[in-house]
C-alpha cells in the first residue's frame, strides 16, 4: 500500500519555519522558549502545507498565505500542548511534552500564548475582507475542536458511546481544522465559493483519513516512529474507532476483555496487548483501515475541476498511508 | 474616599449579557454549560464597559461595539478560568471555579472554547479594516497577558524580584487588556489615532489602578465581598505589590517574617495574618493605595480633549475605589 513519494511541500518547509519564528519570537522569555520547544523541530506541518497547496491549487501563490499557514500551525501545536496536559502524556514528537518539561501551569500558559501568536499571524496579511473571511472560518473550526475535546472527556471509558459519536469527535477535533486550513488558503488566494467549499470538504475528508490512521498507529507502528506512547489511548481509557468497531462485533468473551480494559486499573502494557488481540480477531483494524481509505477516496473526488491539484492529491496519499 | 455613584453602564449590562449568550450558546453541550457557568452571573463587566464607553466618548454608538465588547469579556473570563487552574483556586466570584466544579481537563477546554468564542465575536461586525485593526490591538494585549502570566510563575516565592518586576507583570496581565478594550472601542467608532492612543493610555492607567487595588483587597475586604479567598496570594507564594513594598523598607525582623511566609509551608491563615501585620507596620498598604490613586489621576488626565468623557471619568473612580 505504501507509495514512495518525495514529501509534499518540501520547498515550503523552510519558509514556514521562518514564519513560525517570526510570530513566536527568538526565545527571549520563558514563554517564547516553551513555544519554540513545542514547535521545533516541526512535525509533519500537514495543516500549513494544506493551506499553501490549496491556495496554489486555485491559482494563488504561497506568499499570499504563508503567515496565515504558520498561524494555523501555531494554533494546532497550542492544542497539542493542552492535549498533553489533559492526557498527562509525557511524550510528544519523540521528546518531552511541554507539560512534562516545563510544568502544568507553564504549559497551560504556553498553549494560550502560542494560540494568540497564531491568531496574530492569521490576522496579519492580505486584503482585509479575505483575511477576515479566512480567519472566521478558521476560528469556527477551532471552536468545533474545543467541542470535540470536551465531548472526548465525556466519553472516556464508555465503550457504549457508539461509532458515530467517535466519528463526530474526530470530525470536530481534527477534520474541522484540516478543512478550514484548505478553505482559508483558497479564500486568501481569491477562490470562488464553489472552489473554497470543495477544498474545505477535501480537507475534512483528508483529516478523517488522517485521524483514523492515527487511531490505528498504536497497533501498527513502533513508538520510536510515532514519537508517542502506544499505550496512551488505552491508559487514558479513550475509546477509539478500532476499539468501538471491535466492541460492536466481538463475542462475549472479547467484549468482556475490552470492558475490563476500559474499566481502568489494568497495567497499560497488558491492556494494550489484550486490546490488540481483540482488535485483530474481530477484524476491526482492517475495517478501520478501509474506512480511512474511503475518506481518502472522497477527498480525492473533491479535487475534480480545480486548476492544479497534483500536490493536494499527493497529500491525501501521504495522510492516508501514514506510518508516523 | 468612597463616592456614592450609580454604577456606570447599567444601561448596557443587559445588552452585553444578550451578546454573551449569543456567542457562547444556550448550554446544549458540556462546553457551553461550563462557559455559561463561568460567565453568569457576570462580574463587573469592566472591560466591555470600557470598550462601549470609549466608543461613545469619541462620538460612536454602543451598537457599533457591543459584539466586540462581549468578545473581550469572553476572552477575559477565559483567562480567569485558566488562572484558577494555575492557582488551584476553588472559588471565583463567590462560586466554585470552573476547575473546581467541572475538573481540570474540562476547565482547560472550557477556557480554550470561550477564548475562541470571544475571538469569533471580535471578528464579527463592523467595517473590515476597523475590525481588523481593533482585533489586532486586542490580540496583542492578550499575548502580553500570557507573557505576564508566565513571568508570574517565574517569580513565585521570590521576594527579591523587585517592585518594578511586579509592576511590569501587572501592566502585562491586566493593564494591556483594559487599554486595548478602550483603544479597540475607539477604533471601531472611527476615532483619530490621537484619540484612540489616548484612550489606550487611559485604559492602561485605569487597569493599573484597578490591579493595585485588587492586590490590596485581601487586606481591606471581607471574602464574602470579593468572592475570592483572601489567603490565595499568600498560599500561592505570589509576591504582590504591597508585599514587595513592605519588603523593601521592613526591618530585619519583619523581613524574616515575610521570608518565612514566602518560603511556603506556613498555614495560609497564619501566613496571611503575619503578612497583614508587616504590611500595616511598614506603611506598604498606604503606599500602594497612593500608587493606585496616582494611576487613576493619570488616567483622568488622558481624557482631556475628548468630546464626552463623563462616564469614563466615573469608571476611573469606581475602579480605583473598588471594594470588591
Amino acid at each position: 500500500m505504501s507509495v514512495a513519494v518525495t514529501p509534499v511541500g518540501t520547498t515550503y518547509v523552510p519558509l514556514l519555519e521562518a514564519e513560525l519564528l517570526r510570530w513566536v519570537g527568538s526565545g527571549d522569555s520563558l514563554l517564547e522558549l516553551a513555544c519554540l520547544d513545542a514547535l521545533f523541530p516541526p512535525g509533519k506541518l500537514l495543516r500549513p502545507l494544506l493551506c499553501v497547496e490549496s491556495a496554489k491549487a486555485v491559482g494563488g501563490t504561497a506568499d499570499q498565505v504563508l503567515a496565515f499557514a504558520a498561524g494555523i500551525e501555531c494554533l494546532h501545536v497550542a492544542s497539542l500542548i493542552h492535549d498533553d496536559i489533559i492526557d498527562q502524556d509525557p511524550v510528544r514528537r519523540g521528546r518531552a511534552s511541554t507539560a512534562e518539561q516545563y510544568g502544568l501551569a507553564e504549559a497551560l500558559v504556553a498553549g494560550d500564548g502560542l494560540s494568540m501568536a497564531g491568531i496574530a499571524a492569521l490576522l496579519s496579511s492580505g486584503a482585509d475582507e479575505r483575511v477576515l473571511h479566512a480567519a472566521r472560518v478558521t476560528i469556527e473550526a477551532l471552536r468545533r475542536m474545543c467541542h470535540g475535546l470536551m465531548r472526548e472527556t465525556e466519553i472516556r471509558g464508555d465503550l457504549n458511546c457508539g461509532v458515530s459519536t467517535v466519528l463526530n469527535v474526530m470530525q470536530a477535533k481534527t477534520a474541522a481544522l484540516t478543512g478550514a486550513a484548505c478553505q482559508a488558503g483558497a479564500i486568501l488566494a481569491g477562490a470562488s465559493p464553489q472552489q473554497h467549499q470543495a477544498l474545505r470538504r477535501y480537507g475534512e475528508q483528508l483529516g478523517m483519513a488522517f485521524q483514523i490512521r492515527d487511531d490505528l498507529l498504536p497497533y501498527t507502528a513502533e513508538d520510536h516512529i510515532t514519537g508517542k506512547t502506544a499505550t496512551s489511548d488505552v491508559a487514558n481509557l479513550q475509546p477509539t474507532l478500532p476499539a468501538l468497531l471491535a466492541y460492536e462485533t466481538a463475542d462475549e468473551a472479547d467484549r468482556n476483555r475490552l470492558t475490563t480494559v476500559f474499566r481502568g486499573g489494568t497495567d497499560p502494557v497488558a491492556a494494550h496487548r489484550d486490546t490488540f488481540a481483540v482488535l485483530t480477531r474481530t477484524g476491526a483494524l482492517t475495517k478501520a483501515a478501509r474506512m480511512a481509505a474511503s475518506c481518502a477516496e472522497r477527498a480525492r473526488a473533491e479535487l475534480t475541476g480545480l486548476p492544479d491539484s497534483t500536490q493536494l492529491a499527493r497529500l491525501v496519499t501521504s495522510a492516508a498511508d501514514r506510518r508516523r
